[in-house]
């Protein structure tokens, strides 16, 4: 049996950019390590989810390794708070927060306090605490945005909002749905209402009183999603995992199907994150790891800041970094693909395929010589990203024979 | 967002044909137009609903508009009644219809009353009238064909048929086979004895006695099916829609999702059809509406006919006549394709993949040259007639992000 080391380039699929004469960014990269790996390995097309899906990183990573997103994805609730780095577990119920203003009836004021930049994380400090027997965890994100996590037994997300969603109304009780989140809605209530006087009472708010800015007096709660129990992925696939990455969201959900995260100095998620330490990481990873999923983000970023140039350099500097990759193929298969295509054209995610490619010694030679958006298709795989982990297993020799 | 141009060939797919040296009616037509789209957009290849089904236009059309006809095909009674041109509504029960000659003990002498080729439309006029509140509407087909549509309240297509299917038998008694059913059945049972008697006393039949012809004393129906109540297109994919189309079925099952079908002088759903007309009224018919479906079906006519020169030439004009199809690529997103493959040696629908293009300004282009059967192989796409749907709301830019 061999070791599987899964490479996801976040956002890699792009379309022709005038900047680079019509190529996508990596068809434009100097990217010698991955077309000799798909050169001398296996090709394909890959759809995140189906063909057409337009997805996030979220439903794409689960897809990816394994857990049907149409089954497993419970909304943004849960995926934001692990965007935040807080650690969301299996059953927590989480939501959408913003530091809102609110006047002495209740009525909102301003959903944003003022676009709020500064004390938030002070606020949402004095916002964790337990109310009968619940744990309740708040962190801030940008500006006025934050999250809320609920651990407890008996949690249901079947909940409406605090969050009215439009200023001039009242901030809204919160109520069950059905019978089962009664003990839900009645503890969250009980918890907001003791935020509630934390956050007039808080020292940020009094400050911001005295300065004439809207305090942040109100958490305005929405979107419930309770995180699901995924079945870990040791006991699903019988390895031993973990994953690098620089974005809290993918670490988290690596987390929540049980995996290890292993932290590498340098590796930002950025644009100057630094390749070559995670690649030496991840070697290293692999040495007591059976499986290992890498999400590299930079690729992601450039596409996003509608910047081709800076992904075709990201890429290349990428490539340069997995230079002495070959060594591992002896006992290792090679995966690199992406979560999603985000075309620097569009500035956002689309829903094109994206190539991907395999690699580990005695694996068949397919007709794709480039690893690109074009080359690739004349390979071997035009899949979905859901059947990858079942090809990872097969090709390194883990895969169960269905049937005798 | 971007519109959408949706081109149907109908039974575009073929085989090699040896009046062609061997290839299909699709590689021997001279087609500039459609391989330079090909050329400088992606090609494909498409299963019909899925690999090796041999589909009808009808669960075809349906899949190809993004409703799964395994979910939403009801049989062939409300599609044949669409056929003739009749409208129908989700929630009508319809059926095949034969005037036949029965005895006056009601025993079917002759299902096919002669093979009567005149009259029938007057006959099934005298056979549109209510009873009990449910509407009844007869049209008639080719020789002594036709259809039966009911229109009600509480209407059920859990009822047998009253043909006996063989000479020599008894006209059935419609059986309800649920208890929700069973008014359908006693108001269904009511009608045919009116229109029994209407038939027996009709000129048409009065006339045809005096001839020594057999009389078309009866109407015998079969395969209830009850139109689907589909989402309306607009609401399932946030766009206004129409569809031009030279036969009544495909306009029938447009109608039925909502869509306008627009009328085109000269196009007549035959090989003379006038595809020029219909090419202008399309680019006109997308300023006003966001999706345009366009079936052609001389390819299909020509399949059927097992005449593969013809088919080569309908290609040809229709290619010629999209010679000015660029214009329209900045801010539309135009897809060609079949609905099936009609190959000229079968002379029927077979089950073999269509080729298919997309195009569409800042496209990836693949390497799919030619559009054809075998290089559109080459293309990146390997997809199901239910993914068009998707990947054209992605290339248009109007897919909503599944997860964040």
């Amino acid at each position: 049996m061999k070791k599987i080391f899964l490479i996801v380039l976040d956002g890699l699929g792009d379309r022709p950019n005038d900047e680079l004469k019509g190529r996508t960014a990596l068809q434009a990269a100097y990217r010698p390590n991955m077309n000799r790996l798909t050169r001398e390995g296996q090709g394909g097309m890959m759809h995140p989810v189906s063909p057409g899906y337009r997805t996030g990183s979220d439903t794409s990573h689960l897809s990816l390794l394994g857990y049907d997103p149409e089954k497993f994805y419970t909304g943004r609730g849960p995926f934001e708070a692990m965007g935040l780095g807080m650690t969301v577990l299996g059953g927590d119920v989480a939501f959408r927060a913003n530091f809102s203003t609110v006047d002495q009836d209740g009525v909102v004021l301003d959903r944003r306090a003022g676009r709020i930049t500064e004390g938030t994380d002070k606020l949402a400090q004095s916002l964790s605490f337990s109310v009968d027997g619940v744990e309740f965890f708040v962190k801030a994100g940008v500006e006025h945005r934050g999250a809320l996590v609920m651990r407890g037994k008996g949690l249901s997300d079947l909940i409406t909002d605090s969050d009215p969603h439009e200023a001039g109304q009242k901030v809204h009780e919160v109520k069950a749905l059905d019978e089962k989140a009664k003990f839900t809605a009645e503890v969250l209530n009980k918890y907001l209402s003791i935020a509630r006087k934390r956050l007039r009472e808080h020292e940020v708010n009094l400050q911001r009183e005295k300065e004439g800015k809207a305090p942040a007096n109100e958490l305005l709660i929405r979107g419930a999603g309770q995180a699901p129990s995924l079945t870990p992925f040791h006991e699903l696939f019988g390895m031993k995992a973990a994953s690098i990455s620089g974005i809290p969201m993918i670490t988290g959900i690596c987390r929540l199907v049980g995996m290890e995260s292993i932290n590498v100095e340098g590796a930002t998620g950025r644009l100057d994150s630094n390749f070559r330490a995670k690649f030496e990481a991840a070697y290293k990873t692999l040495e007591k790891f059976d499986f290992l999923i890498m999400n590299i983000k930079a690729t992601d970023v450039a596409g996003h800041d509608g910047d081709p140039v800076a992904k075709r350099d990201a890429i290349q500097r990428i490539d340069a970094a997995m230079k002495d990759i070959d060594h591992i193929l002896g006992d290792t298969v090679i995966c690199i693909t992406g979560d999603h295509s985000t075309p620097c054209t569009m500035m956002d995610h689309s829903g094109d395929p994206l190539p991907i490619l395999f690699n580990t010694h005695g694996i068949r030679k397919d007709n794709a010589v480039l690893f690109d958006e074009i080359s690739c298709t004349k390979g071997t795989y035009h899949i979905n990203s859901g059947d990858v982990m079942k090809i990872l297993l097969q090709l390194s020799d883990r895969a169960e024979k269905y049937g005798a």
